[in-house]
């Protein structure tokens, strides 16, 4: 078989603001394979099917000048994220032709085909719930992973307590929504369109409000104190819970979008001591091994019987990788971004 | 025996910036009380002795418009501190005269006698140990007790790691430098004049300077990172310590100076999930009496027997308490600030 190509999304230029296809991610069409011969090293050769988009992504794009110590893409380089592939060949005995395989993060996913050594953290997918493969970046993945291990790890809380959640219609927040109610809390919730709203409010939310409409201090003095928040955001928002914190609040951080694209300040530091604040940030990779075999044994079951729902937005096409990106930023995508890459088989 | 003046620091104006003596708080002596007549109410009179001006004062003293939810001083009455108090009369079965109690935040003790109901947190002061009065608002008393609380339920550390703390020349920062030492941590430590420096200097800290001169970000930067920070200021130090954060650091906040005077943004609040950190803040009432025991039969033995050191810094006369409040504000004080309101007999 002849060589084919080969299209990646490279990292083109750190981001200031949000990040601009074509600018700060570049797709490029400028290498090929040849799926017969590329060796393999013995590694594994896989045709990506799903990519992940996440917010989080936009926080690997920053000035390197001013962000000592973080770990950012490399620049010229394929982005990392996380990605369903099936297997076209191995070299790995672990693997089969035919393996669905979940990689996640550190991988050079933004490729239609890779070379892949199989040295990395990954996830062989059994799927015997058969559930649809991009879920398992989702719901089912990392995103799902992180509502699940940061609530079973962080969350602390008193039957009835009331407990409020930004960006609740991803699949970070709709998954944590369902884990609170499950539990017994009282549910306020924000999201940024009505269609998020309405999906909000279906998964038994009490109190949802659209955050572009409505002032989220005054829904928090209403409705508050909080003892939990869930906090994605930061900046602001964070200081609006925190001045309608009840004493004791904990707040689980996994997510800082006021910091990524126009940093956002804090100001209300001394509510943190004042209302005996608790404050949890984690990364799910840090705190996830304990918990995987149980997210395992009941997510999957959980969406094919209807229970647990979420909503994904699935773009064709790797080449619309970067204005996904920014969509995503921009919270203008409905459920949890997904690019399809190629078919499921 | 006549009536005699019973001079009162009033709470006047709240703040905005830095509490003015003679505007935000004023002396007055427009009372007078007689000691032999003036009715008990089941209570006892109490001759103050020595009164703590403690930073956190400040934080009472704010706008009660743009601070829902905030205790704060009454205006036009005795503002409210902690203080050491011999009993001249008692109609109390707990309490006789010559008994020395510390009066614990809710009592009005910004006067030279009060009849006090007894009914407010309080604790009788033995005092076997024969330590100076004073340093039971001090060392001994709910600053020692910040300190000694805070690192007993919250210092999460494995031996040798890298700890922080700011304004570690007071009563509670060289009391947890102390702590901290003992414990086996190095410690890096920042204090505001070449006399305080020395001071912890001499406490065994093994990175000390002065933050006036010398740019906390840079020592940080070259000393970290920080794997567990003592929080008395917020803002950019808060942010100074996040952007030299070991992963897992731990945040201890009971202070927050940063936000009394001056509000003063953070920016960082990305690297709290970045860094997997965990952030504690509490009021030591709080938390306290599950420690309160332990802490009176250690600390004043220790202090007597010269192994825990302090430093205090004592102004005559409750007519100066305005000024102090002032000065500690600006870190102009060296030790622990008390007014003596009167003399130990």
């Amino acid at each position: 078989m002849a060589p084919i190509k080969n299209g990646r999304v490279l990292y083109n230029e750190f981001a200031t603001g949000f990040p601009i296809p074509g600018k700060n991610t570049v797709y490029d069409t400028s290498q090929t394979i040849d799926l017969d011969t590329v060796p393999l090293n013995g590694g594994v050769l896989l045709k990506v099917l799903y990519l992940s988009v996440d917010p989080y992504l936009r926080f690997k794009m920053r000035d390197p000048k001013v962000e000592k110590n973080i770990p950012q893409f490399k620049l010229g380089e394929p982005i990392e994220s996380s990605g369903v592939g099936i297997v076209l060949r191995s070299e790995n005995p672990v693997y089969k032709a035919g393996d669905h395989i979940y990689i996640i993060l550190c991988c050079r996913a933004h490729l239609h085909y890779i070379v892949w050594s199989a040295d990395k953290q990954s996830i062989l997918l059994e799927n015997k719930e058969n559930i649809p493969w991009s879920l398992y970046i989702g719901v089912a993945g990392l995103p799902g992973q992180t509502a699940y291990c940061g609530w079973k790890k962080f969350a602390k809380f008193n039957k009835g307590d009331t407990f409020f959640i930004t960006t609740a219609a991803g699949p970070v927040g709709a998954t944590v929504v369902q884990l609170a109610k499950a539990d017994g809390l009282r549910v306020i919730a924000s999201a940024g369109s009505k269609s998020k709203v309405d999906f909000v409010k279906s998964l038994g939310a009490d109190v949802v409000f659209n955050y572009k409409e409505t002032d989220t201090r005054e829904v928090l003095a209403k409705e508050g104190p909080i003892n939990l928040y869930w906090d994605h955001v930061g900046g602001n928002i964070t200081d609006a819970v925190l001045e309608n914190a009840a004493r004791g609040l904990t707040i689980i951080v996994c997510g800082s979008i006021s910091s990524y694209n126009n940093p956002s300040p804090m100001y209300r530091h001394n509510l943190i001591f004042e209302r005996d604040v608790t404050i949890y940030g984690f990364m799910v990779t840090t705190i996830f091994v304990p918990y995987l075999a149980d997210f395992y044994n009941e997510i999957p079951k959980a969406i094919a019987s209807g229970k647990l729902k979420y909503r994904e937005q699935i773009t064709q096409g790797l080449e619309n990788f970067g204005q996904v990106l920014f969509d995503v930023q921009k919270g203008l995508n409905e459920g949890k971004a997904v690019i399809q890459v190629a078919k499921d088989t």
